[in-house]
Formats: structure tokens, sequence, C-alpha cells
């Protein structure tokens, strides 16, 4: 297939590796000139432009951009995209993409490869990225089902494991495993930066190992991407946090009456729910 | 110098075999008569007994029991020690172990070694489990200074990072960056179990990945231990836990009256100040 790729950063130029390993002819847009030469060097694209006119032959086209100028990138996009082509993209949330993308397009499917790195960009992108990792498509009503089943093949043949659900359903299952995780553990550096004596907080960080380091990782994280989970996300995201926040209030409840046996009982039940979470990563 | 160590576990093991790396004659008490043999055996010690008796000649002895159990052990051992002994223990709360401990011996001085793993009991002892981690002495107005000397030598040999504070201080400083993480990382797995739709549960559990995994490792540890953590550090656990809670409250506060700008910049805070956590486990 033709396959065309707009956005050309870690996500836009993985998906490229892959796809021309799989056979396909491999279609890249950036605005930026610098990043189509550096695309095409690397090998993630057969051919490059800033111009969409590119991909009027394209018979799937990967929206790659990040989510804030995913609308106004489609709405410039499809006047060029030949009738039968197929639309998705690559956003972290998805009701509010599906909802602004969808009726632009007759033959969009909503998609979230679920996979990342620390680096973003063209140079970071690297093939099988995606190579056991969540790929979730988020039909809905509206959607082509040949559009959705020829997207299908094109994922499992990134060796991604594939699944499908609500765009609803997709935001509140990334904002239980994903975005609240984010504020969770954006909080807890926050909360011990508070610690008013200055010998004790550099105690604190002097002592600090690798149950600090983990719990506090994803909350050290991408400032902007942290902002634009909870933008988009906004509404299931708060949901998880007043839920979390009764989870925490609980658990002071516990301490502060001096129930240990039910804290243990509560630390049991998290102990045997954890390994619940897929953890192929 | 003869060394004793009581308590034959994962912390007591390890220390022994270190000890008796840098030349020292170290001598095991354990309750169990198949832990003193596999002791021997493993040459985590030189010598084992399950009666403190054996101790009666040691010139240092490190209380490596769990926390519940040391006051008693520590009224049942002192009857037996040279009166020049200098007592010490590994408890990983530090307040109230040294109000018990202090009055018992005049030779005592509290420590926490700050190096752990997965896996308990002596057959998971292993050398160098201090080096390159902390090792804090929580000495107070009341704690014999060549004692405390002696056992700073010791430490260093074991290639630890040494450190020195109050008990109180100590105790802070563990609920920052050890027993606040705990709680935070089993509210998060708690939380998510509240998900009232089922195929959203299995949805979430089967897409979560890396940035969960790290999250809720520590809530998903030993239940018994992070029981202990909160009834022996009780208060300032609650303490943080409140400064916690304040700071999700905050995160919520943002997301509820879109101020997207706002949280970006605390975002970028927590970003900047994570580096300072010391991270060298």
């Amino acid at each position: 297939m033709k396959i065309g790729i707009v956005g050309l950063g870690l996500i836009g130029g993985s998906l490229g590796f892959d796809l021309r390993a799989a056979g396909h002819e491999v279609l890249g847009v950036s605005r930026q000139t610098a990043t189509c030469e550096q695309a095409i060097a690397l090998g993630a694209v057969d051919r490059a432009s800033a111009e969409f006119e590119l991909l009027s032959a394209a018979e799937a086209i990967f929206l790659c951009t990040p989510l804030g100028v995913m609308p106004q990138t489609a709405e410039a996009l499809v006047p060029y995209l030949s009738p039968a082509a197929i639309l998705t993209d690559v956003g972290s949330v998805k009701a509010s993409v599906v909802e602004t993308l969808e009726p632009l397009w007759h033959r969009f499917v909503g998609g979230h490869p679920m996979a990342g790195k620390e680096t973003a960009g063209i140079a970071a992108a690297q093939a099988g990225l995606f190579a056991n990792r969540p790929y979730v498509l988020t039909p809905t009503a509206r959607t082509d089902s040949e559009a959705k089943a020829t997207l299908e093949h094109l994922i499992r043949a990134l060796q991604s494991n594939y699944y499908e659900c609500s765009p609803a359903q997709h935001d509140r299952a990334v904002a239980w495993i994903s975005h609240l995780p984010v504020m969770a553990s954006a909080s807890l550096i926050a909360a011990c930066q508070q610690e008013p004596e200055a010998t004790t907080l550099a105690l604190a960080q002097a002592l600090a190992s690798s149950g600090f380091r983990d719990t506090s990782r994803v909350g050290g994280g991408n400032p902007a991407l942290g902002r634009m989970m909870a933008q988009y996300n906004r509404e299931e995201l708060l949901r998880s946090l007043q839920i979390y926040r009764q989870s925490i209030d609980r658990c002071i409840l516990l301490i502060e009456q001096h129930r240990w046996d039910d804290l243990e009982r509560h630390l049991t039940e998290t102990h045997q729910a954890r390994p619940q979470f897929a953890d192929k990563a």
C-alpha cells in the first residue's frame, strides 16, 4: 500500500520504519524541510515533503502530530485525500479527537499506539517500537468497517497487541493507568518539596532510592505532555483523581484510627491486585 | 573485633558477609537452629547459636530482628552483654526504637542501613548489599561518642554512604521518601480497582505498562512491612500524607478550573525537582 504519515516525530518515524519493512511505500509530511530530509536519510520514509499534495495517492494516512494541532492539520489535509483514503490518528486521548475528526472524513478511525520513549523527535524513531505493545482502535457507530479492518491488518503486522473499544472507554482506561499515575507521582514530588526544614529536605533527597525513584518517575516527566493529558482527558482524569483522593483519605483514616489489621488487609489487596495489570514493557 | 548479629535474615546475614570479609569474627544468634546452621554453611557467620550467651564476649552487636520484636529481644539480650559492648539496631524507623532501647543499654546507638531487596531471609543475604547505599546513625544527647565513632568506622568499611541525624529527623525524612510513596502507590492500585465497569477495568489492566508498573511497584510490595512503617512512624507518615493530600487537591483544582498554564508550571517544577532526589540505586 501507499501509506502517508503526517508528523515525523518519534511515533510517525517509527511507524515509517515498520511499514516500510512490511513492504509498503511510506510518504511523510512535516512542516520542517530539515525533518523531511532527516526522515529520508534515516530510512523512515521513502519520500517526504512539506506539502500535503504528496499524499494525494495515499491509501491510508496516519496523523501523528501533537494532540493540540490535530484538528487544524486534519482540516488542511482532507482536501488532498483521494476519496477512498483511510485516515487514522495516534493521539493519546480519543473522545475529543474522534469527535472533531470523524465529521471531517468519512473513512476516519481513531487510534492509539501505546508505545513511547523518554526521548522525542525523528532522531529517536526506531524499528519495532510497537511490537508487543498495545495498539487501540476506537471505532464508533459511524466508522467504516472496511477501513477499520484494513487498519487492523496494518497494526497486527506491527506485532502490536490489538485492542478495540469506544473512544470513551479508551479515555477512562488510560486515565486510570496513564494519566492518574502522572498526577499522583507529580504530587508526591510536590509534597516532598513542601518540607519546611531545609536540612530535613536535603536529608530526604540524599536518602531517596529505588522506591522513590520509581514512584516519582512519571511525575518528573515531560510537563507539556502532562498538561495535554489533563486538558484533553479532563473529565475522566478528574473522575479518577477524585476516587484516588478518597483512596488516600481511607489510608489516612486507617492510620489515624490505629486500624493496623485493616491497613495490612488493604495492602494485601493492593499486593494481590497489582499483577493483574499487564506488565509487558 | 568480635561482632554479634541478632536476627539472621537478609540484613543480618548480609552484614555478616561484609564484616567477616573485613576481618572481624562474626557471631550470629537466631531463634531457629536451622537458620543458624544455614548461616554458618553460607559463610555469613563464623559461629551461630540460639542462645545469647554466644555474645558474651562480643564488642559490637547489631540487632537485626523485625521492628516489632526489638524491645523484647533487647531486654532479653542485655544481661548477656559485656560492659563495654556497643549495641546498635537496623530498624527502618528510629524515634520509637531509640526511645525504647536507649534506656536499656548505655552504649546503644540507633542505626538504619537503607538497603533492601524484594526477597527476605538468610538465603537472600549477600556480600556488598550496603555498598554505595545510605547508612544512617541517629545519636542523641545521651549517646556515647566513642561507641558512635566505632560504629561509624565499621559502617564506612561497608562502603556505605554514612549519614548522621536525630531519630526524629530520620523518621521525617524516610516518611517522605520511603513510607509516603508506599501509601501513595498502594492508593493508586486501590483507586483503579474501584472502576465499576468490569470491561473498562479489564481494558485498563491490559493497557497498563511501564508508567503504571513503576508508580505502583512499592504499593504492591510486602503488606506486613507497609503496616509496620505506618505503625512505627505513624505521626510523620500522617503529616506527609496530609501534605500529599493537599498536593492532590491542588492538582484537582487546577484541572477543574482549566488552569492549564498553572498546571504546566506545576509539572515543570516537579520535573526540575526530581533530579535533586538522589538516585544511586
